[in-house]
């Protein structure tokens, strides 16, 4: 952004130079942006949105987020092509190369490559893996999840220190961060009095599972890096996203970002429209009233990019809780259920053995008013944005099919593994039953 | 403790069953406990602390406190022995076998036969990075102690639920985890007020380098493993830990523990004393008026041996701000200067440009009392202990001489390692200009 047009830009960018002025605040001023992680579920459509929007974009990944999956028992319900394919894809829709480094964000020496070659304005570091359930499996995937996350976070922080310093750092935290505590939750950080006297602390942190706790980690350590080496970054505490599609994808396959549905890097939304497309019952966890925010990942995209087109000053470490609104998880799984009734897929609730320890009834109310002020319009509501994926997953309801087994999860937090129960007699049959 | 004089307890214990159970809260009864890290400054000394007290005390340990001094370029100012001539002066002094397993702490399996083979009632851990600027050289420096803190306690957590869950985690966290808010600082925890609802958090971590980050993402997760394995854990926060030696080493100097002065183990009052030893004029750094809280080597392992003589209840994740008193670095400096001069050592005070940032002004006032409520008696003041050290250290001057380079910081907060300069002139001329 801060680069906009000048030469190197120039020699990249298909847009001529008066185009490139002309635009309005937020379209048209091309950013030089890296993610970090660009075959995940976030990474693809997020690469397609900013280049939409007039960015350059390059991506690394190392795939692992396909092998994590496939340990998990299952596979993305959409079929994903290779990163080659993607790239072909790329090039036949926007005109252009999609830059890619295929290699491990642990390596410090590739990370540095990557930031000396393409010279980033924006990194979108999102190379941590995802899954709580996944790091509470047991001590080695709980130790990986938060040595990767730290690992991948300090090389991307110690190269834009030494290479990038101007740069933009865009880390993805989660909402889970916060936990859910019994007062609002601002926006990173509050201002309280503690025995007469005043100050401002980042907002205490309450996580519920290795992974969460991960993400705690890297939100201190890019705070603390900002601080001390007057890097600007943006926490995103970001909400559960569910969705298929971006606009971007249109009607070719090959666009397609991944979709999972097995307990570790299935999301809840996601999960109960897998269940629903292939007429299996909707399966909250225990009572069933956790609250959480949430966002359909077009607005995930949406959000990202305009964090991107604003980035904060030099030194400037800012949190952005980036959700749409909270919902109850069983008020979502009736939407669902309603919308499945529309689409004639009959499909019942039932509630199943919580395989976490959290609180099942609380209280919720997370600020997130920064990103509206960035300009974050709600693409629409949630049930129209549920009955897109819905139809989207029945064209691949043999694909869920096929690992339907993974739909009940196994990986409890008191660290047995056990397939959980349903709660209550089923309406329909559970097909582990 | 809670295996007191049972079968197995009897067979090593050369207490008899009568002595064992007919003594005070705090003295006779004896507890099971390993020693994680036994052959650092803390774990030797807390080792024959222990024993004497009529503990029975295994340890392990990999030897990387000895490789990193080097490292640094540094050596111990004390000779200190090779395990086995501990082991060797431990048996003639107290009459019995020290177990001792040599290995990494970041492997399970290592962590997981320790536990199994000597089912310790409480586990102290001490088997982390220690240093702040050792984590500020370079990424690896960072990655590395971030991630063998992690590893190291999660190995423990882990082995501990499946193998001891009954067991009492002693972990050794910071007083650097809390940084220097405009607040005063609870033990931990606080209840405060956030836009109308009350509710009681951890206090905000804002620690001060990627080492005491490491130390704040321990204490979450040891926190959260509390709450979802139901594990006793205490946490210290410890102040800064200065002195030479405690009563058990007598004057066996086998039994001595090490005592660094270099950059990065060498906590400032040790500084400050080794530079008195040779002369050296003493070192505060920038305007030099940064408080913390400290305590004596002997006063760390009494209320070391406290904590693991009063464990928590199961599940209680119990915070223990652990110092005796406040001090300005400078009013220290003045101390040891004085307590010099009366050992006819004549010694300057010469303030350094400051490596780190950091307030060097500040309000801090942390609270300290859940130890004195534990019986927690401060054994001498400050200007006697700092009067112990300098003699000790002066029979090992040379040893402090030759490696006094490393008296002058040159890891650097923003990245770069050059020489820190002195501030003002010196009263007495610096041995490095």
């Amino acid at each position: 952004m801060r680069r906009c047009c000048n030469k190197r830009h120039q020699l990249n960018c298909p847009k001529t130079l008066s185009d490139c002025t002309g635009h309005s605040k937020n379209w048209g001023i091309c950013t030089r942006v890296f993610v970090a992680g660009i075959d995940g579920y976030l990474g693809w459509p997020l690469t397609l949105h900013l280049t939409k929007r007039g960015h350059d974009v390059a991506g690394a990944d190392l795939f692992l987020r396909r092998r994590w999956v496939e340990e998990m028992g299952s596979q993305s319900a959409t079929p994903i092509c290779s990163m080659k394919e993607r790239q072909e894809a790329f090039r036949e829709h926007f005109g252009r190369q999609l830059p890619f480094y295929e290699g491990d964000l642990r390596e410090y020496t590739f990370v540095e490559r990557i930031l000396r070659e393409f010279r980033p304005d924006a990194i979108v570091h999102l190379g941590e893996c995802p899954s709580a359930p996944y790091s509470m499996i047991d001590v080695n995937h709980a130790t990986f999840v938060q040595t990767n996350n730290i690992t991948t976070t300090f090389n991307v922080l110690f190269a834009m220190r030494d290479i990038s310093p101007d740069a933009h750092l865009i880390k993805l935290g989660t909402m889970g961060e916060y936990g859910t505590p019994d007062t609002d939750i601002p926006e990173g950080f509050f201002e309280v009095e503690f025995r007469g006297r005043r100050d401002r602390f980042p907002f205490p942190r309450q996580a519920g599972s290795w992974y969460h706790w991960s993400k705690v980690h890297g939100s201190n350590n890019v705070m603390f890096a900002s601080k001390i080496w007057n890097l600007r970054a943006t926490d995103i505490m970001q909400g559960v996203v569910f969705g298929t599609r971006v606009d971007e994808m249109g009607e070719d396959e090959r666009l397609l970002t991944r979709f999972d549905f097995d307990q570790a890097f299935g999301t809840v939304v996601n999960r109960y429209c897998a269940q629903a497309a292939i007429g299996h019952p909707l399966t909250p966890f225990g009572r069933g009233h956790q609250k959480r925010g949430f966002l359909p990942l077009r607005d995930s995209v949406q959000c990202l990019a305009l964090a991107v087109e604003h980035p904060p000053e030099k030194a400037d470490y800012r949190v952005l809780n980036q959700f749409d609104e909270v919902y109850d998880i069983t008020d979502l799984a009736l939407k669902v259920q309603r919308v499945a009734g529309h689409l004639g897929l009959k499909v019942s609730l039932s509630n199943l053995e919580n395989p976490r320890k959290e609180s099942e009834e609380h209280y919720y109310k997370p600020d997130h008013q920064h990103l509206f002020d960035l300009g974050y319009v709600p693409s629409h509501d949630v049930e129209t944005e549920i009955g897109l994926m819905i139809k989207d997953l029945m064209k691949y309801r043999n694909r869920i099919e096929t690992k339907k087994n993974v739909l009940i999860p196994d990986v409890r937090w008191d660290g047995h593994r056990q397939k959980v129960k349903f709660l209550s007699p089923t309406v329909r049959g559970s097909p582990e039953n």
